[in-house]
Parts: C-alpha cells; sequence; structure tokens
C-alpha cells in the first residue's frame, strides 16, 4: 500500500485512509471492522466524531480476528478545542487512548487553533464547539502551551507523531519558531475548489505531509445542511468528463488529484462498492493537463470555517 | 481631520496619513516637512524603510517653525524582522526613537512575523531580509516573545499604541490569547485585487483599527520592478469611470473605497497636487454600487509576500 514517510520517526503513514467523521456510533465497529477487512490500514478519528469507542470495538475485533495486528494499524486522533489547557491536553489524550483501548496513538492532531472553555467529559462528550450554556466561550491558552503538552506525549509515547489541523501559513510559521518536535502533519480541507497551493508548498518546504480532507468538496456537508450553491464536485462536468476517460468513478479522479499531489486523504463511505474504489484510488494516473483542469475549478471555497460558528474564531481569514 | 479612535487608549490615529517607504532619505526630511505644511498628520514610518533620522529631521523643522506641535502628529515606526528577540525589541525602538529625535512613537508595529537573525546595526542598517553573508536566516523567536516586549514599551511610554502588520487571522487569534495590551492596529496589504474581506470582519470583530497599505495597487511596486501582468488599478477603466462620474482622480477613489470601508490608508506622492488630493479623498462618497464593483474586481493578488524571497517564511499561505 502506497504510504508516506513521516519525516521525524520514518513512520508510514499510508496514503488512503479511512475518515470517521460522519460515522454514526451504531455501525461504527461494523464499519470500521469492514474497512480494515477491505484493506485500510488507517483511521482517522477524532474526540470531536464521539465514535472512538466504537471505532476500537472494531479495530479489536479485526485484531482478535486476525486480519491485522496493531502495528500494521496507522490510528489518527485528534484533541478537541475544550482541552487545550496543559492540565487538560494529557488527561484527555488518555481518555482516547481508553476508549479506543489502545496504548498509543500513531499520530495525535490538534483539530483547530482553536481554544475553548474546558466541559468536563461527564457532563458533556463530545462537547463540541459550545459551552453547556449553549455559547461559545474562548479560552486563552496559547498554541505554545498545547503544542508543549503534544510534545511531552511522544516523549511519553502515547503518541508516536503529533499534528495540527486547520492552521495557516503565518501560524505554522511561529509554531516551527518552538516546537522540539515538529508537527509532523497537517491536516487541512483541500478539493478543487480549494486546492492551497501556497499551503502546499509551504509544508513541501518545511518535510511536513499533508493530509486532505473533504476531498469529494461540498458533497461531504451537504447532509449537514450547508449548501453553498455551488455544483457538487462529484457531478462536475469537468470531474464526470476525466472519469469517463480514465474508466475511473468521479471520487477515485477527486481522490487521485489529491495523492498525485502528495497528499494523503481520508475519504469515508457506507458503500462496500465505493469503499474498495476509494482504497483503489491510486492505481491510475491523471495527466498533466488534467491535473490542472482540475486545479483550474478553485475558487477558494472552505466548507468548513468556524468564523461562521463565532466569528472570533476566523483562524482562515 | 477624519479620525479613527484607538480602542485601549482613545487617541485618534488620522484616517489619511503619509507613507514613509521608498521615499529616498535626500528628500525625505523635505518630503516630510511639506506633507505637514499641506495638512498631513499621521507619518507611517518603519526601520525598514531607511529614512527616519531625515523623516525626524522634517518632523523638527516643522515643530520649530510653528506648523504642528508633537502631540498634534501621529509617529508610526516598526520594529524589523532582525530585532524580534527579547534582548533586541526595546533597543531598537530607542534606537529609533533617537533616529526621528523622539520620546515616543505614537504607533509601534511589529513590521512582519517573521523572525530573522541579529544583524548588528553597526555593521548594516536597516538589514533588510538578509544577513551580511547574503542569506536569509530565520531565528526561532516566538511571537510571543516580541509581543511580551511591545507590550513593556508602552509600560514604559516609548509607545503609546501598539499593533501588527501583515498577519493572518489564526496568528491574530494566538496573540489575542496571550496579549496584556491587545493589538491596536493591524497594517496590511488591502486594495481592490485584494480585498480580504473576511480579515477586515475579523478585525471589526476584535475592535482592532487596520490601516491599509498599498491602496493604490500595484503600482507601487513596479519601480521595483515587480510585473504581475494585471492592469494597473489607476488605469483601470472602472476605476476610470468612477472616478470620472464622480469628478476624483482614481487614486482618490481607490482611497475612498478604502476609508468608507472604516481603513485608514497611507499614500505617498512626491507630487504636490496628488498630496493633497490624497488627503482630500474623503471628501466624497462611493454608492453602495460603486463600492461592490471596485470589491468585485478581488483576485487575491498580493504584491508583497515574504515567502518570494524564501519559501520558508510563508507566512501568507
Amino acid at each position: 500500500m502506497s504510504s508516506i514517510v513521516l519525516k521525524r520517526t520514518g513512520q508510514k503513514m499510508p496514503v488512503v485512509g479511512f475518515g470517521l467523521w460522519k460515522v454514526t456510533k451504531s455501525s461504527c465497529a461494523d464499519t470500521v471492522y469492514n474497512a480494515i477487512k477491505t484493506g485500510y490500514r488507517l483511521l482517522d478519528g477524532a474526540g470531536d466524531y464521539g465514535n472512538e469507542k466504537e471505532a476500537g470495538e472494531g479495530v479489536h475485533r479485526a485484531i482478535k480476528d486476525g486480519l491485522v495486528k496493531r502495528e500494521e494499524l496507522f490510528i489518527t486522533s485528534k484533541l478537541w478545542n475544550t482541552f487545550h489547557a496543559k492540565e487538560h491536553v494529557k488527561q484527555m489524550a488518555k481518555m482516547q487512548l481508553d476508549l479506543w483501548g489502545l496504548d498509543y496513538f500513531d499520530l495525535y492532531l490538534i483539530h483547530f487553533p482553536v481554544s475553548l472553555q474546558y466541559v468536563e467529559p461527564k457532563d458533556k462528550y463530545p462537547p463540541e464547539w459550545w459551552g453547556l450554556d449553549g455559547g461559545v466561550h474562548l479560552q486563552n491558552t496559547p498554541m505554545q502551551e498545547t503544542w508543549t503538552c503534544m510534545e511531552q506525549l511522544v516523549d511519553e509515547g502515547l503518541a508516536k507523531n503529533i499534528g495540527i489541523s486547520n492552521c495557516q501559513g503565518s501560524l505554522i510559521c511561529d509554531i516551527m519558531r518552538y516546537a522540539r518536535i515538529a508537527p509532523q502533519v497537517l491536516q487541512v480541507e483541500i478539493h478543487p475548489y480549494l486546492t492551497q497551493e501556497p499551503l502546499l508548498n509551504f509544508c513541501k518546504t518545511l518535510g511536513m505531509a499533508v493530509t486532505a480532507y473533504s476531498s469529494l468538496g461540498p458533497q461531504s456537508y451537504v447532509e449537514l445542511g450547508m449548501d453553498r450553491g455551488v455544483v457538487n464536485l462529484l457531478k462536475h462536468d469537468l470531474i464526470a468528463k476525466v472519469a469517463q476517460d480514465k474508466g475511473k468513478s468521479p471520487a477515485q479522479v477527486l481522490l487521485r488529484w489529491a495523492t498525485q499531489q502528495g497528499l494523503a486523504v481520508i475519504p469515508k463511505s457506507n458503500n462496500q462498492h465505493r469503499l474498495l474504489e476509494n482504497l483503489e484510488c491510486s492505481a491510475f494516473d491523471l495527466s498533466e493537463q488534467e491535473m490542472k483542469q482540475l486545479s483550474g475549478l478553485n475558487i477558494g471555497l472552505r466548507m468548513n470555517d468556524p468564523a461562521e460558528i463565532d466569528p472570533r474564531m476566523a483562524i482562515f481569514a
């Protein structure tokens, strides 16, 4: 399986992983088990997805059934915004490891460069963006404090690799100034409507691996009631044409557009056929012209922007 | 004269100032004297502009001749990238004040969120982007260290207000988490080709004043040999039409587009007629439709990007 070698540890991160966002609790164990059975080796989770316990159940059933060994899996999770303070980072990493039933994460990311007031897990977990009173409550924990705690997770073996998500260039520059352990991975929204070339070039310069999320574009957000009035990429004429020319599916074309740029991807599917299709997305190449045509769709369209929840969280401004 | 009230101190910052970038040393004293005589009360300087001593001479001649009192002027300067370390910030602010012959700056900004290795002023001043060996040498001074020193300048009365320049949303979010004194002003490149609405909305939310630089667009960079292959805004058909309709100059239209959004501007001119024209740019209003048409020119075109000097300085990625 195609993989990206992480700079610091030399660990191999599979290029195509299975993303656990929006996988319902009730189906999650079976979904994860089946993804592993289908050949997926990277599982991309997060505290915020609310399905870590069930994902872990799927993992352990797969290990028990001899489908895979723990060391053959690459398990990613993410620290949520309400746990950025130094007294909470390790507590949460451990709690999340307990939920999964794991000793370590292969990769642990700061989910957003947004710090929100602590919410007790016993009161609400995952707490999402809002306090118990329904308001958004910022907390003044600088990124440096959180990053220092992330580094300690590596020291203690709770995370093999650490990284960031949803960050811009200037903040990455600042993290690089104080990082004892540089972020190994940046996970960000990337699709042909939001190509982010300058950010990708910067990560290449730094030797930081990039995982693209929402590779299939706006489609992922339709079920959340978000409609930006643009053509669904999966139904876009250009994508359809390239897909037809190549004898591939539109999803495969969109995923290949990312992986051919050296990005990792983490699609999700509930459909066995598409699950396998997605995994095999790198079994063909797009021409230089096709790559350019797809990148030419860029309109800077970002689906996931916390400033829409509260204007004080303008992390992409 | 129209002004913006700074949130923390209540001090009034003139909406139209005179920018000292690219004002040659030999002409600078006369240029500043004449700008003050013409009615300018804000002078926007920087260590990097290499003309602070001469600008100060112009200021003192104007004060001596009774054109203005010190307290009627609003003098801005900026800390250069090579002086971000805690042992250099105050040293440089004092050195810059000495060059100007002033006791305090009204506003002192961090010029770029980029930290470069120290260069002794006696060896080269201003040092620009390169070390004495001609290479770009990053230095690992986090923004927090520099900002803490900036706050001390306020404590000691060396700067009435402090702020930042060339920063993105995510970095501003982080600064707000550790700032004891919040940045009062953000100075960034803004013109109809680079409208930066999300950043402006964020600053509005924070109550942070914004100064637009390069208001006249690519024209400012032509003499630096930079040609992005776009139409000079001063010669753009739409700007020309609006200017004609209003009986104003294209420059006045571009400046008014900024000031009507609540931004401060800092144009420069060597021509007495245009100097006065620029100062009077707020004496008319653009219609809502004209504002929208101008903003509709946005193509995200940034002229001033340090990543073009060295890809590790991708502060706008």
